[in-house]
């Protein structure tokens, strides 16, 4: 079969590789029908993942078939149609009985295209497939459940529901990226007061409100901080989500919270923050981290069944699986072209 | 009347003042019967908060007899024994119909001994009286009841009941302090597995067996974070509270916690800690801050009053009123003198 | 002044009655601007409610202008406008503490219209002033502000709060009148996936649908498990709300639960129902009732005003308080009248 | 092997039967080591459970030994030692994804003794191994270990945490048999100021007095709404448990709440109760019922382990399996034996 796979850092090729076959009773071999790229992806290509070691393929987001599953297997049949999400599990440690799948004790957690084989393939072999690949319910388009398998789910669970959003709450999101998008999303489901984007780029702000987002600020001219002070009779935001990923936005999400609030990081970052708790201590806040558990996954998958989540806006391009090359650098040159998903069908 | 009367950095005296009245009908005037110091008043007297200006009656804990009442006061009659507490409560803004009376918007929160004079006097003007002075049950004395006026609420609101302590949790509580020793007692209200204390010094650590903990750490000469993994399975503390307030322990007690833990900062900071977001994003951990709300107070009465709250132990010295100076050295030298709380009663 | 007054079972009459004066401190008057009919106003007036006796003011809904406040009144001033909930709360109590207001144990809780007097008539004495009466935004008109003194508070806490929905429940309301309709308001807010309106009256059905319910079951020629199962593959519902008051929607209302479901229960009950245990017992099942407490009274007013909500849609007859008797007979005739609120104002 | 076998109402045998095979991948083979009877199985024998029939093998609850797994079996290797709870679980369905094990959608919930053949045997075969049998921690007695396959974790879960015990509360237990006393365990790992258990028998209400009841209350002479309303000032219990099973208990369950009480259903019905939703439509309460779902098994395992716990006190009589016809008849004539629970070792 053909797959994108990983040769060191700035090294991928989409070339011929063998066929991934069951390994263990639990394993569903899955035809790609549709995939797409991730952030996290292009991390991986600049070296930044060591984990990530040469001859891995990339990818850990697909919608496709299931053509043959291990004895084990209960839930899936050949031919059903699913979703393989980013986060296996296993289904029986600790974390997973407990539903935070993403911390998996027994080789679950974000491990495709990562620490086994991924989803940028004709074929891929998904471990724990009962816990870790979902039936699509009929009459959504592949590409719309595409979107759950990693963006859609990361931003709720991460970013709105660590955040507790309330009614009449209103909501800071700082970066309105490719995560930053969805959590306006899956803010607005909660029925916020106002959800204030903040970014440093216009057409993001724009997409923001596209998105949801009915106060913008560009925060290279303008200072969040009294725009949701004078919003909030200088209380500061109820949550505030950081979608960036570097010091500052964290810095900064945390500056615009109110006494009381809470600060929910998705972004993931490569550097430590400095945490003013001189002047935080006395304000009751609190502050979450995640990786994504994927627990919300059926909940949101009838979200989207229903239209009351409207998955279509997250995808700007459309590809072939042979065109994965092209795809790669349009995603990369996302300031240029715009790409917030990209799409590859068969 | 005598009062405690700050004169600037480093200057107190013990000196006549004039008698309070009633300035506001919610008001009401309480003599102290039992009053105690704090470490934020060693804080004060070093010139660390500067809203306490020169002439400022310190002191924000006391148990007393209430001589008179504002007209508008509707629970509390003369006769009356009262807890003051450290939080004042305006009872009706934003935080405070949500019980964050810590964070009222309308004059309260901590004012006594800071914004306005305080309890280390004979008598005591006693704002928003009705939400701010709590009625204390027979039979209680008055020394036991004066721990409920900060430290046991602190303890328990700001690091118990934020850290979530469930059945079976390992806690760590970093610091066996004046406020790490009554975390552990409520830690153990809630049947955690293990109670881990870690301290700089022996003479604490032994006081935290003594409060309940059932390990304990000196971290000069042991590693926590090895002592902790080993008690776990290499996973970490499920809650961890700091109790000290320097950058070193919040980051001690952030490292100690597991995937999915809660990490419950009481230490009043005075500079800003280092939050390693590169390896934490990934770990869904939980950081809360606080001041005290003191909503726990009648409950944490009960408790003292059916004795399953032992206040007596966090008393070391007796003092009359008439020995308050004496009584400050001795509580500012705890590291020679052991004091963890004094008391000067009438 | 004039005024609504009861005379006993069957009697009422618009009438010329004293002007209310402050007689404590807390007190406020208002002149009323807005004031509506309650369905338990005629409860009231059928002689179902013993605790209000002859004389008394009927009313505990209205929109006014504070005239007169007394002297321990701090967030209130003549020309204040003002919502008068039905709740009123001391605010010091050991449920005022926590927020449930209308369980207050110090003379707050329903009062007006019941056992002091109440909003129908040209001006009312509201006790405890500052948790009892909220100060109105700019640009939202009286009468979709006046919605917020019952209906709604009333269906958001007791019926969606209580009922705890979520994205994506199912969420089934039975009963489509003055309480359900709100309901299904308040359900929205949390983007369920399906509301599911069940009444007799195909004109509340279709009413229903206007507010929100995608799916509505006639139950006097459908059967509503048939139609919950089938929605749910089996299951049943997420969430149930009961708002009727009678035995048997309440049992309804329990046998459309899924296991692990949540049965919020808002109507008024003059009688007991008989609970399944035998089939119950094993379901994992949730059962709440409530008085409303009217602590999201703020939350739904910035919903309100933000649009977020649209109060207008309950309101179908307009009178001026002159008019109040043949507000009383067009509301009393719902059934025919179509009447959902009315609205009296000056 | 020997087994008890049910054969209809009435009839039981210890007797020869096939040993079990291995049926699917997920099973594993067990030896028991020890073993219980629960009252559930008296009503199995009364005919009272229709889905056993003719030569069922009894018993839901085991400690043992494995001696086979199925290939799909990750967490179990023979020679283990598990715990075998009442509870099994598929993992995988929408329920056991929420922890909701004893609902489980895919063959799992209630089955061992009862869909399929139980534990009071040589062997068992425990389907869904890894999510249905718990390793034993090392230096922990089979018996008490044995606690935790059914009466600790239902009624901590179903009562104790279902009724959401806190510091300070006062708890009424009705009921003090095999499950109330249990609960009253469970209980006091929280701290409740006050423990009323109530029962018709002194002997049981001297039991719950050793189980940590501080009050007790024997309904036969005494009426515990009056008992209850004199120690929390008229208001009432903040939680009640049911432990019985009739709706007389459940009736006085309620009636025995405070307002915004919580009451906690564990007893198992076999016929309808009043709930007087005339009285209690206002009073806010919150009425839970369940099954078991052995989520809380892990933790309860440690804190017997740790004997914060101390599992040995539920264990009136031992027999060895040889005489599994005795063991019954001291259980089912426990008024005049004076048994708890019988454990049965090899």
């Amino acid at each position: 079969m053909r797959a994108m796979v990983y040769h060191g850092p700035g090294q991928k090729a989409w070339e011929e590789v063998p066929d991934p076959r069951i390994i263990d009773d639990a394993d569903a071999i899955v035809r790609v029908d549709a995939v797409t790229i991730c952030g996290t992806d292009l991390h991986i290509l600049k070296g930044d993942v060591p984990a990530v070691t040469d001859g891995r393929i990339l990818g850990h987001e697909a919608v496709g078939t299931v053509v043959e599953v291990g004895a084990g297997v209960r839930r899936l049949r050949p031919g059903d149609r699913v979703l393989v999400s980013c986060i296996s599990a296993c289904g029986t440690c600790r974390y997973c009985r407990e539903g935070h799948y993403g911390q998996c004790l027994s080789g679950g957690g974000w491990i495709l295209g990562h620490k086994v084989n991924g989803t940028q393939a004709d074929y891929v072999r998904v471990p724990f497939a009962d816990n870790s690949a979902y039936p699509v319910p009929g009459g959504v388009p592949d590409e719309e459940i595409l979107m759950l398998a990693d963006i859609l789910p990361t931003s709720y669970e991460v970013g709105v529901l660590n955040g507790n959003v309330r009614p009449g709450d209103v909501v800071a999101i700082v970066g309105a990226g490719p995560i930053g998008l969805p959590a306006i999303t899956g803010a607005r489901l909660f029925s916020p007061g106002h959800v204030v984007a903040v970014d440093l780029a216009d057409t993001r702000l724009e997409a923001a409100q596209e998105f949801g987002a009915d106060i913008t600020v560009n925060n290279s001219r303008e200072d969040p901080l009294a725009v949701i002070s004078k919003l909030t009779g200088g209380l500061g935001a109820d949550v505030t989500i950081e979608a960036v990923g570097v010091p500052a936005t964290f810095e900064l999400a945390v500056k615009l919270a109110r006494p009381g609030g809470r600060i929910a990081n998705i972004g993931v970052h490569g550097a430590p923050a400095t945490l003013h708790l001189e002047e935080q201590w006395i304000r009751n806040i609190t502050i979450t981290t995640g990786l994504v558990d994927a627990y919300s996954t059926p909940t949101l998958m009838q979200l989207v069944a229903s239209r009351q989540v409207d998955a279509r806006k997250f995808i700007t391009h459309h590809f072939s699986l042979g065109d994965f090359t092209e795809a790669y650098d349009v995603f990369n040159r996302a300031a240029d072209t715009g790409a917030l998903k990209v799409v590859l069908t068969r």
